[in-house]
């Protein structure tokens, strides 16, 4: 399972003593090769993280060694000084990897972190942590490095796709996205497919599109949000485009829907059809808007079948449609018919936690699916009753 | 004071029994004259409730005689039957008021509704209502008018400035703005100023743009806002434009601060002052993205001055900044200088309900100012506890 699901990869989890409570909060993911392309996307907001800033620059080559990821701390925010840490965080993991014989710069090191904005990470418990994470690296560490990463989250995330002779595989922590995210969403996949740089990123931008970046719990942009694909090549097999593209799809539908249903304080995982939309980009737009409209999130929260909530999220948006055209089901009721009352909204259960919303805006035909919690007492709680 | 402040102006607020806890419900506000010149800014949802389709139709001469508000349904989403309900409660409007020896039309009465979506109006209770209001109207009722549009507001809300020799009065509901708005505001001011319709369009654009419209509780807009100003002409002044657009925008700031001050669940008011911006439009931008980050409102609820949320709201905005240039105060302590960690967080007092947020752009002279909300396990609770 995990990063090491896919043959050609190592990885380990430990505790470095950066999370205050002794929890796991150092991974090491290390591609052994024969090949060694890779691919990135990163979070869209202009205030990044200094691991983000770095990572963007090391993958420009589209080459990556390895992979060190830290819970405990963000490292966004940090000036000058947050970024000779990341620098020095690399340099490190080369260091150790050479001392193992395997040469690399700290060039090929990808750093990624998630934690408190603001705050310089501890180095002195980081560097030593790399020695010992790169100490226990292991064909089977991909369940301790999905450990490792978690923050807030109260499960970790992995998931797989195995296909004719080669697998991708992969971890994810946070309950969050890429544009926008919110608590920092981290994510790394590896696959022994034979696939290069080009390629991974056609593959990653498609499925990232469709998955991490429709999934909006809270609507809070991270500045850390990280996915990476590294291929080692150790199948020796170099599949069809498409079918490597669906594969890493799969994996991150599957992740993305982990993280919504781990995500903070949430009772209920909602999700969003817009049908009948004039152009895909409508439909998001519609989609994202019903997904981030807080009285309907509290309403969902209350088991309520307001629909008056999503008709007024409709309304804030630029998309093609005729407001007495709009038809709205809550799993499955059409409670809003032609933009007013209509099926018995008394008819409508959502005693379960996953809820769909369908919202037919009879102007087209196409069509996108947006993922949301609702929003509740646990969700204030959690992020107000101490800083994260 | 509220809207019987001014001269040329009677007033009633009465229970009709369209809410079922039997509260004051009903609304009805006269121009006595001698003129009638008015004016409306509407919420910009595209999902528009029957009244103020019906409202919009009826300014367009720029003159009204008289508003009826209802509170306990908001007749939107609520199809052709909605639309007629309206119409025929300003048709009684005009009859009862012409049986007062005021001739009028239905094409002079404004109508304004505030309450749940989706629920036709009890027309048997709203028409008998109309007449007890009727009754009811008085030179000294702008009080019992601004109870009667109360929903979940706490105390209602009225405001007033007294010039040299005419004065603006006024009253809202809600905890709300226009565009976007939320629990809808609803806004009736008048004056008894002889300004003609132009003049009250022009002074309660500019007013209702630097003050409602700069109010973000939850970042949720209305099918329902409405703010109108109708001015008698009684006093038989016409002041210089200048002087009474001021006047407007005091009363409606002041207005604004009190919706505020009362927002549901609210135990914040969050004052966010957007500094060296290039342009307004980019400082309004930045303090609206400020405004609705549910991690940083459950953070200023937590009396914690998380800095990065701040920066990380301000990084998903396409204003002009360059991230290590943002400087950030909480209270009047700069926790943020240079994108980066400024002075000790533990110096921020925030123990008062009003915080004050300043975003330094270091980008131009521009500035805005945006009022929000805390985000509390109490807001979660007053919208999904029921509906509404």
């Amino acid at each position: 399972m995990s990063v090491t699901a896919a043959q050609g990869f190592t990885a380990a989890g430990i505790a470095a003593g950066i999370k205050q409570n002794g929890n796991p909060d150092l991974a090491l993911v290390v591609n052994t090769g024969p090949r060694r392309a890779a691919a990135g996307v990163f979070t869209s907001n202009r205030v990044k993280a200094a691991p983000v800033v770095w990572s963007q620059q090391v993958l420009a080559d589209g080459e990556l060694t390895a992979v060190v990821l830290n819970s405990g701390g963000a490292n966004a925010c940090t000036g000058p000084q947050g970024f000779q840490d990341t620098h020095a965080t690399a340099e490190k993991v080369a260091e150790v990897l050479g001392g193992q014989g395997t040469e690399v710069g700290a060039g090929e090191i990808a750093v990624a972190s998630t934690g408190l904005i603001g705050v310089l990470l501890p180095m002195d418990k980081l560097l030593p942590g790399v020695e010992k994470a790169a100490a226990e690296l292991s064909a089977h560490g991909g369940e301790k490095a999905a450990i490792a990463i978690k923050t807030t989250d109260t499960v970790h995330k992995t998931a797989v796709a195995s296909k004719d002779g080669w697998t991708v595989g992969g971890m994810a922590k946070g309950a969050g996205m890429l544009a926008p995210g919110l608590a920092t969403m981290l994510v790394v996949l590896t696959t022994d497919a034979d696939v290069d740089a080009a390629g991974l990123d056609a593959a990653l931008r498609d499925a990232t599109r469709l998955t991490f970046d429709r999934v909006d719990s809270d609507g809070c942009m991270s500045t850390n949000d990280t996915v990476l694909l590294l291929a080692s090549g150790a199948s020796g097999t170099t599949p069809a485009q498409a079918d490597f593209a669906e594969a890493v799809r799969e994996v991150c539908a599957d992740l993305a829907r982990q993280l919504i249903g781990d995500a903070e304080g949430a009772s209920k995982d909602i999700r969003i059809e817009v049908v009948n939309a004039a152009t895909e980009d409508d439909a998001v737009e519609v989609g994202r808007s019903i997904a981030r409209n807080n009285l309907l999130k509290c309403a969902i929260h209350g088991e309520d079948p307001n629909w008056g909530r999503v008709l007024s999220a409709i309304g804030t948006t630029s998309a093609a449609f005729e407001p007495d055209a709009l038809n709205v089901a809550i799993n499955g009721v059409w409670v809003c018919k032609n933009g007013s009352v209509g099926e018995d909204r008394d008819l409508v259960d959502m005693r379960f936690r996953e809820v769909v919303i369908t919202a037919d805006l009879a102007a087209g035909t196409e069509t996108a699916v947006i993922w949301a919690n609702d929003l509740t007492a646990d969700y204030v709680h959690e992020n107000s009753a101490y800083s994260s």
